[in-house]
């Protein structure tokens, strides 16, 4: 004897989220399983709007309810500047710093060799476009090799496609709260290079 | 700007599950926007399914969909002996040894002092009538202390009001592929303790 077919459906379900293995998707389940009747009507009904609702922004990519985002339409928004970055998560980490008043441009992805993902696989096309009438473009992809790749693949084709664009990348350096003698080489390489004067 | 509101919803609900985070709830979420509509409306469905047939089984409190369980219901099956167990899943990995083909009785808990969880709290009272037709009743509990205390209790309010029925505590001991220099020092006590002539 397993679970009952209906609770094996279920395990089955959450096991193709990310990193959830057998034991996670059991655990999940049997809360499920005990959890309030109304609570799992929420999640049902939660799953169900984010299909129903959901759509990328056809302007930026971000997701959005309602045609073009939040922050496309948001017209108290600097429209010369476009910052780029791999993912919808990115664009919340980046709002959270409230640093930042520009609009985003969301690739939905990074290039990988290692994963065979092309730039045609992204949704780079709209952003060359986009690019066109801005006056910085700001890659902030993942400071990783797949990141560093895309940044690299993205600063010579909008050197080439929209000459007049500045394009910068973000800084790199040490991370907040990072210790020196705990930094990587690339990191302490990056933070030599670029320090400024104070 | 956060994320747009049915997916700030489809977190919040990730987030009631057991050990998940906001980072981890995020992820999950995301995969839910870009899986296929398909695989969604299966999840739906699963999670629906398993609060409408999901019950306890009234005799042993496994999980069941059609009042008692398949073991319970088995005529094949040892009923002389029950396998006290502390949840559904224990039960799960004593059927997957295949050794064990007698019955169980999943306590759905332990008494837990720190948790304020009592004996009244758990699925005790029908274990004893139970007992009563048995011959013998194997305590299963985790080797923690919640476990522990949990077989104690049970074993001293079966020799009281079952006075005929055997007892046992399955056997505590190095598990399998554990090194001795690793083992802890209960462990080894439990292990010199019940050794057995070879």
């Amino acid at each position: 004897m397993m679970y009952p077919n209906s609770l094996e459906k279920l395990i089955a379900c959450f096991r193709t989220l990310p990193g959830v293995g057998e034991k996670t998707a059991e655990r999940y389940a049997l809360l499920i399983v005990e959890e309030d009747e109304l609570e799992v009507m929420e999640f049902v009904k939660a799953l169900q709007e984010v299909k129903e609702k959901l759509v990328h922004c056809p302007i930026c990519g971000n997701l959005s309810e309602d045609g073009e985002c939040e922050i496309c339409r948001d017209t108290s928004r600097d429209k010369k500047t476009i910052l780029v970055v791999q993912s919808v998560k990115d664009v919340v980490a980046m709002e959270r710093t409230k640093e930042y008043h520009g609009l985003y441009h969301v690739l939905n992805g990074l290039i990988s060799s290692s994963k065979g993902i092309m730039p045609e696989d992204l949704n780079i096309s709209s952003l060359v476009e986009r690019a066109k009438n801005a006056q910085e473009v700001i890659l902030a992809t993942n400071a990783t090799v797949d990141g560093e790749t895309t940044a690299l693949y993205l600063s010579k084709l909008l050197a080439k496609e929209c000459p007049n664009v500045t394009v910068t990348r973000i800084a790199h350096g040490l991370s907040s709260g990072v210790m020196i003698d705990y930094a990587d080489e690339l990191t302490l390489i990056h933070a030599l290079t670029d320090r400024r004067k104070v």
